[in-house]
């Protein structure tokens, strides 16, 4: 069984504050502070450029790729860290639509993150590629036999409604289409399977639910049986067969190394190298097991005691990810008036209250406070004062 | 007048080291290793998701590109940070090339660092563009009435040879193409005019002159004159003018905003930002004569106390930037010894040895420092020996 007592004492959590926002950026890990200091201090200021070699600088994201591997179902040498999520969504994109050389079309729906969708459209206008987006609901039946790319992400940002990975990457498959996963709010946070659902492509963002620090790196995942054909369009250095024999022309490297791009980010990489201990001892079906059990509570508690919200998300714990959507038409004033309370979620527009549960450091103990003080603002209507209905530049 | 003995020690550089690679890995300012410890104790430990608002890490991207603006001749608002200088690169050519829709050709030299080849042959193989390469010396001629961009490291990574800017961009748009210049070897090296020289965009990396840390994000700037109409190819959230409607759309940020991508780099941030602190009171035309007066002792040492190495940098200090390389048959070993007595600079395959000269951290005790011990090294031959001829697998 995994101590889930040890993870959670791993993390800083603020005295007072009932953290639901480890969705949006987890919180510092203890050990990521003296991490990075050493970093700095031992590796960087002492070995200066010699910490490439020496301290390994330069197959860091690798190994930290290898660390991610078995938490979405992955295996050693598949993924590789660096860059942001919307750079990985496209290098992903473009290797597949270049996997699938007669077709053009991608398929993608209104639940996918926008930077996905904005990501696709750019890619779309200057490699000719159409982009076609439907709602959640209608994927599977939309594929078909022109699909190049199936591009989608497994857990709505908004709802929390969880795809079936394998059973419509399947139905890419038999379409002939490639199916590109991207797996920021399901990476740590419920039981990925890239392998066993047989994906082609996956990408992934590290400062949720991997707690890796605003603006940690992305990874990317690619299929092994891809990992030689796949021709990446973003040709950085880093991902060259040979990058210090400083080539005339582009050579791709082995494997999911060609996948790298520029320089890694050594500093955030040590970052999330510590987060990533947090994570050794974990078992995802454990971690899976309490995300629902967290995620039950806290609808059974807001269906007993939260009238006047509706639930945002699927009542099937089967097709939600880790996080709870609720509806309220003063969402906005609502969340301030929770944040000035100490319960942290998110506000997500016109009126939806975003609660993510990261099984890593939340609890019971959580799941009941913020039920108590979301009743208690709404019993009271305290959310109805004027400071609670301005809006931050942003949110 | 600059005070270079402050800045020489706002740097940590280890005892009896003569660090003469600040071209490939800038040392760690002394304030960097407490300001990222405050940022992630005070602000992401702290405020956690409220750091985005509360601590600035939004607008952060903007603020710390508006401090490197004055460092390379261009204005407050032009400059945004993220991602890698190889992303910055297919930014920077992919908005260009789209501004002269006519056009397909692509013009670079073989002193350009290969990465930003690499880039433009991923881009030019889903565009249609050409990429052509000449020689340094033939590029001039080479502008002719077909080309769509000419695409520039305005020093070059092994020689030093620097490129003149204004001159190239204004050939560039005599036949009617858009000038794109990378600055990896020049921000922070010599004096920069983006805007007297009229250039069209320019990237560059922080990481060397700038002593941002290994792998610290890169910088893009546009001419204001592009800057609502340079339509970005890496359509990414951020560069979204309203990141957080989420609306289905991308439509671009104002001016400079649409070269964002993704999340930014927060912890990085906050180290380069501090690295941007031993730059206050700078003044470049100080800090490219001091440069000027570094390179050109180290010549004349050269040449007065090393025969059989040759110069492999332009004997012209206006045609230089600042860094020198030497060319001696046996280069990679006489660095590796040179690197057991403490003089740390570059070995590039074949045979050339690379010296930069940082003049924030550099002086004339290390030019001194430096040409002895190469002398006695020479002179001994003591670079003959097995251990110095072994290569390691990155160098």
């Amino acid at each position: 069984m995994t101590d889930f007592a040890r993870t959670r004492a791993a993390f800083h959590l603020p005295q007072g504050v009932i953290y639901l926002d480890g969705n949006s950026l987890g919180p510092m890990p203890v050990a990521a502070a003296e991490r990075v200091a050493a970093m700095m201090r031992d590796e960087w200021a002492q070995m200066l450029i010699g910490g490439w070699n020496r301290a390994g600088w330069y197959v860091q994201p690798r190994r930290v790729g290898d660390r991610i591997a078995p938490l979405i179902g992955a295996a050693e040498g598949q993924v590789v860290m660096g860059d942001t999520l919307s750079i990985k969504v496209f290098q992903a994109l473009s290797a597949a639509l270049a996997l699938n050389p007669g077709r053009r079309v991608i398929l993608s729906d209104s639940g996918n993150f926008p930077s996905d969708l904005y990501v696709a459209q750019g890619l779309a206008r200057v490699t000719g590629a159409e982009l076609r987006v439907v709602a959640p609901e209608d994927v599977a039946d939309a594929i078909g036999p022109d699909l190049a790319v199936l591009m989608l992400t497994e857990v709505d940002y908004r709802t929390g409604r969880r795809h079936d990975m394998a059973a419509l990457t399947a139905r890419a498959h038999e379409a002939g289409a490639l199916a590109v996963w991207d797996l920021a709010h399901s990476a740590g946070a419920v039981d990925v399977d890239l392998l066993g659902a047989g994906a082609d492509f996956a990408v992934g963002c590290t400062y949720k639910y991997l707690n890796g620090g605003p603006g940690s790196p992305a990874f990317i995942w690619v299929h092994p049986r891809h990992a030689e054909a796949a021709q990446p369009c973003l040709q950085g250095w880093m991902g060259h067969a040979a990058p210090f024999a400083f080539d005339g022309d582009y050579r791709p490297g082995a494997g999911i190394e060609r996948m790298r791009v520029g320089t890694p980010p050594v500093i955030a990489l040590a970052a999330l190298d510590a987060a990533l201990d947090v994570w050794e001892g974990v078992q995802m079906a454990d971690l899976r097991a309490r995300s629902v059990a967290l995620t039950e509570a806290f609808i059974a508690g807001i269906d007993a005691s939260c009238p006047g919200v509706t639930l945002h998300s699927p009542r099937d714990p089967a097709r939600r990810g880790s996080q709870v959507g609720l509806r309220h038409p003063q969402a906005h004033a609502v969340m301030q008036a929770l944040i000035a309370q100490g319960v942290v979620g998110d506000f997500r527009a016109p009126d939806v209250l975003r609660f993510g549960f990261a099984p890593l450091f939340n609890d019971m103990s959580d799941v009941e406070g913020a039920v108590d003080r979301l009743a208690g603002i709404l019993r009271s209507a305290s959310w109805d004062r004027p400071e609670y209905h301005q809006r931050a530049a942003v949110t």
